[in-house]
């Protein structure tokens, strides 16, 4: 294992293919860990493919409602004194120090959590988590419109867009688009949450949050953890290749959010603000007629 | 959202294929966080599909190097007094009382981080802490003998065991099976993690730890903390149906684990402990001939 971190690492594998056996190497994803540090102070470990570390870690503090705008971030860099057993810097620790004023992180053990009731934890309660952490007016704003042809031509994108994927099969990948289809940008890492973190990193950055306008395309399920981060920069519509969970749907449901599921070519399934996509009428989501199971 | 979480839940859906719109409502996974305590203090909290929770929380202690044997495990019960905005208990909050003199878990941030160096991080780190964490010997007993054909059959096995998948599409899976192939447990979750947590925790309290002689096959990726929990399963042998990564197959080659990705039908890779698949010779594990790229 070398001191610094790579996208990608060789390793030796026995293939079997229909009884047949060869040894030979091959091309497998890095996985490191990241600790971000915010102010000096740890907050978070993540297993993460090296690569966009500043992005992972701004994104991330998005995702927290730590910030929302390229100003609020002072400096990042990887620690110093950050070394591995060879004496190197792992480059696995980063730490961001916020601007004078910014308030840091809450530092209960997980956000998810809100702690004013003396036990109780439901699902309500992470809905009303985000809500209280997003950093814009919720719900989102009501734009733009989107052709659903858009959003098909979408996953085949993505895929040739995903060049370490291609090498290692092993990666999770996210794409942010324009309304009409240009993709903006793209990450791929071992963990799909950090691969939307690095997007929103960037993002921040370059001072464009809130995401308005965009479309977030993820490889695999969406999850409510997706939701929030994409509701926690500004993203009004999220696309899955794959399934929702129930609360993923309520929580975009409740911020406005188009949230569409199992996107294959010119088929999909939208869980919420269907009148993105003028499939409902904007005024009463419930026009379109209901078919049978 | 009702009180008390569901596996699967029902929500509304306006489907798209090829032009023809129409509403219907869909059965979606059900997602909810659970908080995990110890003896009344809050030790994570995890988004999961709900049921199973008291193996999903006993299973992620034995991940922890927390529980080992079930005579460790005092009792384990829904908090009282967790209720939700109806008033209802939400069954979100789970708390596990240990056994008298069992060492509860180590209440640093995160167990993957390492604090006796003062900045260093880096996969050695990781792959370290497996090590000390771990509460059978390492590297795992040689045995047993797997024929890869017994392999090659589990991933129709488990698809055809994953019933809330049929449903939703929207779970992973995780099947613990004997070295001849026979399905011991099959578990669904949202997370691919609880998946494997929930597997380790009825183990646990059927006092069948460490699970030595086992297969353990997951439905995604095969990641460092999969490795990492099968390892401290007991488990010596993991099979993916995808990609693992670099850090993964390091960990497994470093406790004796056989990790196989790609499993998909005759076709396999193996990344390590190939000889307990007989592919090479016990004694010298490279004598398999070198293929070319």
């Amino acid at each position: 294992m070398a001191g610094m971190g790579r996208v990608t690492e060789r390793r030796r594998v026995i293939r079997v293919r229909d009884g047949a056996v060869s040894a030979r190497a091959d091309t497998l994803v890095g996985e490191e860990p990241l600790e971000i540090r915010v102010n000096g102070r740890r907050l978070a470990v993540t297993m993460r493919t090296p690569g966009d570390d500043f992005a992972l870690a701004s994104g991330f503090l998005v995702s927290e409602g730590v910030l929302a705008d390229p100003a609020e971030l002072a400096r990042i860099a990887y620690c110093a004194g950050a070394e591995g057993p060879d004496g190197a810097n792992t480059y696995n620790v980063v730490d961001v120090r916020l601007a004078d004023g910014v308030p840091g992180p809450d530092v209960s053990l997980d956000r998810r959590v809100f702690t004013n009731s003396s036990c109780g934890l439901c699902g309500r309660v992470s809905l009303d988590t985000v809500r209280t952490t997003a950093r814009w007016p919720l719900p989102l704003p009501r734009g733009p419109r989107l052709d659903p042809a858009v959003l098909a031509e979408l996953p085949d994108r993505l895929r040739a867009a995903q060049r370490v994927f291609a090498r290692t099969g092993g990666l999770h990948a996210a794409a942010l688009c324009t309304a009409d289809g240009s993709l903006l940008d793209v990450r791929e890492d071992v963990g799909r949450h950090n691969a939307v973190d690095k997007i929103v990193g960037h993002a921040l950055t370059s001072g464009a949050l809130p995401l308005s306008g965009t479309v977030l395309l993820v490889s695999g399920r969406a999850s409510f953890e997706l939701v929030q981060k994409a509701v926690l920069a500004g993203i009004p519509t999220l696309a899955a290749v794959s399934a929702p969970s129930a609360l993923a749907v309520d929580l975009a449901a409740e911020t406005g959010m188009t949230l569409v599921g199992f996107l294959r070519g010119a088929s999909m399934n939208v869980y919420s603000g269907a009148e993105r996509l003028g499939l409902v009428d904007d005024e009463s989501p419930d026009t379109a007629s209901e078919g049978t199971r």
